[in-house]
């Protein structure tokens, strides 16, 4: 690779090179789980990348490379983080675009002599998709001193997690050592994995928050029964009443004419057969607003909606909820001086709240939040075809520098 | 088992003693696959309770178990048949209780020193469910001479048919031979195997025909996104489509208000996260009625509907037609003899189509033919929990019995 000076589009190309081994440990594709080699690897060229820009670096006991650039006066640090890890089968950009481009501030600060009054850290965390071990965002958690109790897991590779990390010198108890001692700010650029920018002709948009969620399970069960001897009239067909639930609830978000969402992505019937009445469906119901009370009066309209069908049709319905996470705003003040940043860059102002989860929501405990959304192609995410110009790494590397020159004028 | 005189409950019993080992090649539960041990020893035990009643048996190229009770005058038979083979986990009645009630039959009339002026064949066709080979039907189509080109095939346990005839001393090109020289009539009692005899209250109904059936394959694509970044407007969200389709089919059949149904059976949503917007549907459509036209002008409504919901969400939609099975109707003269003795006997008069397929509707190249349906508890079968009541066996038995006094009358 040709070294250029620092750049977004270099942001952008260095992902691209962490997409292949020895930074992916699948063959065609890539997969870069928790503590697998790929990530000692990219931990290493990241490193690499962080001390040529004129950062130290360190990596904690839960394994996060943090890269620290001195600043004139000290104090808390700028965070600029995403994560390093992916999912299987990813896109290049999913997390690791936060982390070049945090670089590629420091590097172009360096290039230009300059250091602000505050230090500034970039860190790569190691677990945000969870596509090892069944936890998510472990070390983000871990970095805000989140992680109280930690329970024994076995990574979908038969290792437990403290064998993976005893392989990285360290061992879960040890996690809790990770807390980072709070910051000025954190601020996370990540590709928006979703169509809004695009659909809209823009490069970047500031996030508002990451929207709460609620997750259900539901099972229906009616009556199977063979599909040519039983009339409409008779007949408890599971999928015709989930059928009739997800109409209700696919019109229940649509009118609220929000940010709301809600979402049936897993449905299974069974017994499955082409000439069998279905006698049970298992389905998932995930409903989401950046508004906790929005999602809220939409989860319980749903609820009272497929309850109200299951009871009109007989059938019998039980519903589980497995996930409440609540909405997690960004600092009023750093969307404010985001804002001013991109539209000073030329951008127009765009406010938009993150429907996906982020390392940034478990950072409240350590200091204000930002983000910065980046367009990618179709909205396409969590795949291979996962795109970002690098023109707009570009325009996002422009907006973060203008964003840490005003944070550095609030701070003096 | 104590010997008792013939009557339907006795048919009821021996359908229960067929359903365990050796009758079944299942440990736990009932499986009789075509030509295997199961079926060796089933045809057996039945030949032997078929000369108990006094007739001569033999086994036919297509291994039909043929029991044959003479007439005073001769000329061709009646025959009274349904299949001894069974799927897989199966209920102890769905083919076995036609046979044994036919034996009960002909147990009857040679307890009184009686013969009809026509001969009585009770047949025991060996394939039905293909459960094993992937072909239904294969013996009563080899009877009626309706197997003219034979494809080879290869069952479930890794054998082919040709080595599976070859242990009953036959081959496949033999099972031509099977041909029946042809019929006087031919009745065939059966499980309902539906809700409605018994949602009416009744144990009998006399079986209009088989209806026609039509089955689609559909596959729906849309775009695969993230369940919390993908704004409701700008879905294409495969599932939310398919349900709006689903709605649509369940209300077309509803609103004919007649013998039409219409399933969708198997339903596959993909990826199926809970977290990702489902991007593609396969799923099936199954339409029947016991009148051709009316299930043609339902799945031509059907097949408009889910072209316009597909249009209006932009979603790619496929349908390939796999299965076209006409309309079998029962003799009229046969349907009236039948209800007439039905009437006799004390029972309301019900006429009612068979919405699933059976032997019978491969029978009109030989004879007229006729069925009687059995109430079956819950409508429930394909199922160790199928379930007929013993006077129910009783009760066809004497409806039988009439029906082929009332079949003599008409042949003097």
């Amino acid at each position: 690779m040709v070294m250029i000076s620092p750049s977004g589009a270099r942001a952008v190309a260095r992902c691209i090179e962490l997409g292949r081994a020895p930074y992916s440990d699948m063959a065609e594709g890539l997969y870069r789980g928790y503590l697998m080699p790929a990530h000692r690897a990219a931990l290493e060229r990241t490193g690499d990348w962080m001390r040529s820009a004129g950062m130290t670096t360190r990596v904690d006991a839960a394994v996060n490379l943090i890269g620290r650039y001195e600043g004139t006066i000290g104090g808390p640090p700028l965070i600029i983080a995403s994560h390093i890890d992916s999912v299987r089968d990813a896109g290049f950009y999913d997390g690791p675009l936060g982390i070049t481009l945090g670089i590629e501030c420091v590097a172009t600060l360096a290039a230009q002599g300059r250091r602000m009054p505050f230090p500034i850290e970039v860190i790569a965390f190691g677990d945000e998709e969870g596509s090892r071990f069944p936890a998510a965002m472990l070390t983000s958690k871990a970095l805000a001193g989140l992680l109280t109790d930690l329970p024994e897991m076995v990574g979908q590779d038969g290792k437990t997690l403290a064998q993976a990390l005893h392989e990285f010198g360290t061992t879960p108890e040890a996690l809790k050592d990770a807390k980072h001692p709070g910051a000025l700010a954190y601020l996370e650029a990540h590709i928006e994995q979703g169509p809004l920018l695009e659909a809209e002709g823009l490069a970047l948009g500031v996030v508002t928050g990451i929207a709460a969620q609620l997750r259900y399970e539901a099972v229906v069960r009616g009556v199977a029964g063979h599909a040519g001897t039983c009339s409409m009239p008779l007949r408890r067909d599971a999928l015709s009443g989930v059928a009739e639930m997800m109409g209700a609830i696919e019109r229940i978000a649509r009118d609220d004419g929000s940010d709301l969402v809600a979402t049936v992505g897993r449905l299974e019937a069974l017994p499955g057969a082409a000439n069998v009445i279905p006698g049970e469906v298992r389905f998932t119901i995930d409903v989401r607003s950046g508004d906790e009370a929005r999602r809220d009066r939409a989860a319980e309209k749903i609820l009272s909606v497929i309850k109200s069908v299951a009871e009109d049709r007989k059938l019998q319905l039980e519903v589980k909820k497995v996930h409440d996470l609540p909405a997690s705003p960004s600092s009023p003040i750093l969307m404010d001086l985001l804002e001013d940043a991109l539209v000073e860059a030329g951008h127009p102002s765009r406010r938009l709240v993150s429907g996906a989860g982020h390392d940034a929501m478990n950072m409240a405990p350590l200091a204000p939040t930002a983000m910065l959304f980046i367009r990618c192609r179709g909205g396409v995410s969590h795949n291979p075809a996962e795109h970002v110009e690098p023109v707009d790494g570009d325009a996002a590397l422009n907006v973060m520098l203008r964003f840490i020159e005003k944070l550095g004028e609030t701070c003096v």
